[in-house]
């Protein structure tokens, strides 16, 4: 290439953010999983100290200096040295778009934000936080505005959690994901309900992890270069490029959410263990490209392979043989129902794999409109509940189990809550692939062989890691743009075959 | 005091430090408990970034502008201020008489050093580790020169390790005390020994950990600015002004082991405990002063109470209900004789309280020689066997566990040995001026009011932090210099009661 020189000091200024980044990683893991309660004011001036290193140097004149001699459209770049420009540029460019007194005015309004939401969810009073979400969505538009768009205010705010997402690429793939979903589960709900109370039983933590464990090593979770804690919400992280972290929590009344809660950060974890590898090790590249594919890959193990009957055709009897007092009286098919049972609810959290997507689309809307001005924050309850009614058939019965339930907003998250959903359409075009690529991908799943099918995603997916765009690496590895059909069919196959549905 | 400005540069310069060797302290922590196995190279690398910019920040124009600008004996500066300039001064002082390439000559060496000692170590071949050996005690001499001393070239180097400690003094101080203990342990040796298999029984990890954390509590142990977990080498870190951690670990041959270990590192977390508060909170003064003095504290615990008859008197009932199956038949006077045996042997780290001590004496003795150049290091097997015989009157059968025991050398720790013993001397002193000043300390300790001893440790030793040189603190506490006579008349009574001498 050109400019070697140059490249050279972006490297060099990359490894040290990276080492940055990890270490802000350890001091956030060790927060919520070890540190003492009274620790948090200096782990927070720890984090700041380091946090704020981050910034300088992403910021720095040197950068600004190296964003204009080097260029990602070089064509004497590899790859590899295009991405690192393109990821270094695109950050110093939205961040020097954003006028300073903005940068400081969202940071006040979205820790005000998150206390006045905390308490005005405690007090299930949405007026107590609507000034606030006021303010923040006031701000989130003269984000909007300084980032820039083409077409839609709500492009800047999507752009920032997943590069290249518009709205209107949104609304094109939510569109018949809205009516399909929406068919599907009224169709579910005019039947009987399945039987679940055997996944409330009590089942001993010891096991569970036990279990959960098997699963992961067998999913390819190498426990040399990964680890797994306890923590209040379960999460995953990066603290070195041999050592990813998940979480898990076993205090929750069923059996079923602490497996899949683990199969799902087990996911993510397999991404960005491909993601760190001999051509990407210590760079910003050695990571998942945006939250859209990491949630794709969350979402494929936990529900696509690990709610399937293939799945439950291997580990069912496992399961049976380690709470034999729990399970032994109920079969495998019925089993398999309990864990995807579908029961329109006010909590997205808590939400089955069919109305998990409304949710969304209705969060989408909200946001949307909130945006452009079209919904003002004092209607956005009653918004919120009408929405509910229309696409869920439910009304909460208050603002802590309806428009307060989420932290999302009041943390300044607008433009978020779509990659979700994007997860679940992106997951089922790459597993389609895999199915056409590797057609005995489900007796591999049936027996066990799940590294088999990791061993697929690596070489596709994980191993390039941020090397390229998201609907770039779509494109490479289904041939194809972003189209919710694959979600679709998947979605009302699966249902309509569980619910006898004809 | 005059010099405001240049205190409030010095003191944001201190909180910056202060939050990289908090986070330093974090990743160290996190490596020997949490990290998986292959985490290992980037963890190093992410250390090597932070102790860099520590060490860029501590050597920086900016300390030395202010070191020259600042004088420790301002009368106009409080003592708080004046202990902060006396570190940093000493510190950059120190630093700056080093020549670089010693430096980089001495961290090769110990490297190099500790691969080789541990080679050696397991071939149980002392050959394979002289010539790294040579190479070290050159280096150490040269450190020595550089850092410049007035009597003995070790002088230099026990004071990296104690500030104002020298060769004269440790000498003048384990002359008696090596006289007392020799005799002591020669009539020890020819009583009947005591039975402490019951020691050696199977007692659950998880109500071993129950009892040590009731310990803990009791003696003012916080467990919400405190934390405790396992390591395969006991240790004390401090994570934050408000997060000290300490480590220990079950898989012993013995129940006593893990016990005292607990409370051994439990006495230092309560030194930094009482070191971080209002007056040094988040700056270098909020922690302990010296090797010593925390040797001094963490033995006072382990050792001086914890292996106590008052101690036992409140406790060993409540051993016994948790261990009923193990205790039930062993007499509270029988145990106190086990956990109390005295038995020469091979190995420091498992020496008991009396035998230590001499262990300690020979490496003081030894590494002396060395640096003066009256030992060689070819010599040195030897000359271990040798003063092993006579000090201890047993012989080590291999290297392994006789000159290449400790890693120590190989980590270039020359002159910090003597700390241990030190720390035996200050404690005793200590804990005389306690009994003094708190008469009824004893009765306190027997109804398990562990608490109130800590707090007098605390109002006179612990929140002082890093405010005064040890010695000077030694004096303000018990109003005299070094004394080993505490110390000898604690052990000696103590024993002679245990093994019935007259």
């Amino acid at each position: 290439m050109h400019k070697k020189k140059e490249f050279e000091s972006l490297k060099s200024l990359d490894t040290e953010i990276t080492l940055l980044e990890q270490t802000a990683a350890l001091l956030e893991w060790d927060e919520e999983t070890q540190m003492p309660r009274e620790g948090v004011q200096g782990r927070a001036e720890q984090l700041s100290l380091i946090r704020g290193y981050i910034y300088d140097k992403k910021t720095s004149s040197q950068i600004e200096d190296l964003s204009i001699a080097l260029q990602q459209d070089d064509d004497t770049c590899s790859d590899v040295q295009k991405a690192m420009i393109r990821i270094y540029r695109r950050e110093y460019e939205q961040t020097i778009k954003i006028p300073k007194q903005l940068v400081l005015d969202m940071s006040d309004a979205k820790s005000k934000g998150q206390v006045a939401w905390a308490q005005a969810r405690k007090a299930d009073d949405f007026s107590q936080f609507s000034s606030y979400l006021e303010r923040i969505i006031t701000l989130e538009r003269a984000y909007a505005d300084a980032l820039g768009y083409e077409e839609h205010p709500y492009d800047a705010l999507l752009d920032q959690y997943e590069q290249g997402m518009t709205t209107q690429l949104v609304t094109d793939v939510f569109k018949p994901l809205k009516k399909s979903v929406s068919t599907l589960l009224a169709r579910i709900v005019s039947q009987p309900q399945v039987d679940d109370t055997f996944l409330y039983e009590s089942y001993p933590k010891e096991l569970q992890d036990k279990f959960g464990r098997m699963v992961l090593q067998n999913m390819g979770f190498d426990f040399s270069r990964a680890h797994m804690s306890e923590s209040v919400h379960p999460f995953t992280t990066t603290v070195g490029p041999d050592d990813i972290r998940i979480t898990t929590r076993y205090d929750e009344p069923s059996v079923s959410s602490p497996l899949f809660s683990t199969i799902h950060e087990g996911g993510h974890a397999l991404y960005e263990l491909g993601a760190s590898n001999r051509i990407t090790r210590g760079t910003v590249l050695a990571q998942g490209v945006s939250m859209s594919v990491h949630e794709s890959q969350s979402r494929l193990w936990e529900n696509i392979i690990g709610r399937s009957d293939e799945f439950w055709h291997y580990y069912y009897p496992q399961m049976q043989k380690i709470f034999p007092s729990q399970l032994a009286d109920v079969s495998q098919e019925a089993f398999i129902r309990g864990i995807n049972k579908v029961e329109p609810s006010m909590i997205r959290v808590n939400a089955d794999e069919v109305s998990y997507n409304l949710h969304i689309i209705l969060r989408f809307e909200l946001e949307k409109a909130l945006i452009t001005g079209d919904l003002s924050v004092k209607d956005l309850p009653a918004a919120w509940n009408d929405t509910m009614k229309s696409l869920i058939g439910v009304v909460p019965n208050s603002d802590a189990e309806g428009v307060l339930q989420d932290v999302h907003w009041s943390a300044g998250l607008i433009g978020y809550f779509p990659t979700y959903v994007l997860g679940n359409l992106f997951g089922a075009q790459f597993y389609r692939t895999m199915c056409q690529q590797l057609p005995n991908s489900q007796d591999m799943i049936a027996r066990g062989e799940l590294q088999r099918v990791g061993s697929w995603l690596n070489h596709n997916i994980y191993q390039y890691g941020s090397i390229y765009p998201p609907q770039d690496l779509l494109m490479r590895v289904t041939g194809e743009r972003l189209n919710s059909s694959y979600f679709i069919t998947y979605l009302t196959e699966k249902y309509q075959n569980l619910y006898g549905l004809t």
